[in-house]
C-alpha cells in the first residue's frame, strides 16, 4: 500500500481510487508511455515520454537538453507529477449522462532527480529496452560512452501513488432501462500489427516482439 | 498555423515539431482521452479525462466537485496544459540508443474557464457523446436539468498549440547496419473488440460503434 496523501486523495468518485502497490505497478508496467508534468514559472508543463519501473522507482527517459531534465539537475530535484492511462473500453449508456470509459490510471507525485551514475543509467536503459520485448536488450548493441552521456534519465521514487480504475458495465439509472437505445461496452486494446523489418534485415522477427506469439 | 511561443518551442528535436492547425486537430479528434495539467500550491497536478474539440476550443469533461473544475470557477480561470498522445509504433533499432517510438502528440497551453451557459454545455456534451460514435447523441437520452448541473465542462481556447510527430523507420547509424539484430517497426493500434451488450438489450449493435463496420 502507498499511504494516501492530500494530493492523492480524490474529491470525487473515491470508490474508484486505490493505493495498492501491485495494482499501480501493473498499470505502470503495461503502459508504454506516460505524461510528465512539472512547473515552469508557475505554469504547468507536460511532456509525454517513455518510462520503466524498476522496483519502487519510476525512471523516465529523456534527452540531456530537454527542459525538465535540465531543471532536475538542481540538487533539490524537480517536483513532478507523472500519469499513465490505459483506456480499456467505451461504455455506452442509454442516457448520455452515464456514458463513460473503462480505464486504469496511475498518478504519482514526488521529486525527481537526474540519474548521474553510469551503472544505474545503464541498468535503467537495459530495462527500458527490454520493455520493447523481454530479451531485446541482450539482442541489440549496448550504448557507447558517448550515447550514454547523451541520454538523460530521471528517477522518481514511488511513494505517493494512486490508482484509479473504472471497470465493468453500464451504470444506467433504473428508470432508463426500458429506453430503446443500444447500451453496452466496446472493449479497446492496443494491438500490435505485423512487424515491418528494416531494409537489409534477414533474420525473422524475434519471438519477444509484442503480439508475435499470439498473432493470427 | 498556431504561432510558436517560448513554451511551445522545443529545446530538442525541433524537426519533429509543427504548429499546423489541421495536424493538431486531427490528433485531438482521434484520441479519446487527454491529460490535464494544472498547478496547486506551486506543485504540478495531472488528471486524465475525456475531451472533445469544437472548432478552435478544446472542451474537457469533468465533475463539478473535482479540483481543477472548482479552481476554474475563478474569473481568472485556470492556467492549464493539456496533452494528448497517440502511440503508433515501437521502433526497434540495432543499437539500444536508437530504440524509439512512433507517436503523434499535441500539447496545448492556455487558460481554461468553466462553461456556465447551459446551451453551450448541452452542445459540448452532445459533441462529446458523438465521439463514442457519430450519431450516438441522437440515439441516447439527453441530459436532464439536474444531470446538466452535475456535469462540469472546461473550455480551453486553442491558441498556443504544438504537435510533435515521430514517424517512419529505424534510425540506426551507418556503422550498425551490419549488426545481426532484427530491426524494424511494430505498429500499434487501439483496436475495438466485439461489443458487449448490457443485460436486456435486444437491438443489434449500431453501425456507429467503433470497429463495427470493419470487424472481421
Amino acid at each position: 500500500m502507498y499511504p494516501p496523501t492530500p494530493r492523492t486523495t480524490s474529491t470525487r468518485a473515491r470508490q474508484r481510487m486505490n493505493y495498492d502497490r501491485d495494482a499501480a505497478h501493473a498499470v505502470l508496467d503495461e503502459a508504454y508511455h506516460c505524461t510528465l508534468g512539472f512547473v515552469v514559472d508557475g505554469e504547468p508543463r507536460l511532456l509525454p515520454t517513455l518510462h520503466v519501473r524498476v522496483d519502487d522507482t519510476l525512471y523516465l527517459h529523456g534527452s540531456t537538453g530537454s527542459r525538465p531534465l535540465l531543471a532536475a539537475r538542481s540538487p533539490d530535484g524537480l517536483a513532478v507529477c507523472v500519469s499513465v492511462t490505459l483506456l480499456d473500453a467505451l461504455v455506452y449508456a442509454r442516457s448520455q449522462f452515464h456514458h463513460s470509459a473503462n480505464y486504469r490510471s496511475v498518478v504519482a507525485h514526488g521529486t525527481a532527480h537526474l540519474v548521474t551514475d553510469d551503472q544505474t543509467k545503464t541498468e535503467v536503459l537495459t530495462a527500458l529496452v527490454d520493455r520493447f520485448g523481454p530479451g531485446r536488450a541482450a539482442d541489440s548493441r549496448p550504448p557507447s560512452r558517448r550515447e550514454l552521456a547523451e541520454t538523460a534519465v530521471l528517477a522518481l521514487p514511488l511513494r505517493e501513488v494512486s490508482t484509479r480504475v473504472r471497470s465493468g458495465g453500464v451504470g444506467d439509472d433504473e428508470e432508463d432501462l426500458a429506453l430503446p437505445h443500444w447500451a453496452g461496452v466496446v472493449p479497446l486494446r492496443l494491438t500490435p500489427g505485423t512487424p515491418e523489418p528494416d531494409a537489409g534485415v534477414s533474420t525473422p522477427p524475434p519471438a519477444y516482439l509484442p503480439g508475435t506469439g499470439t498473432r493470427r
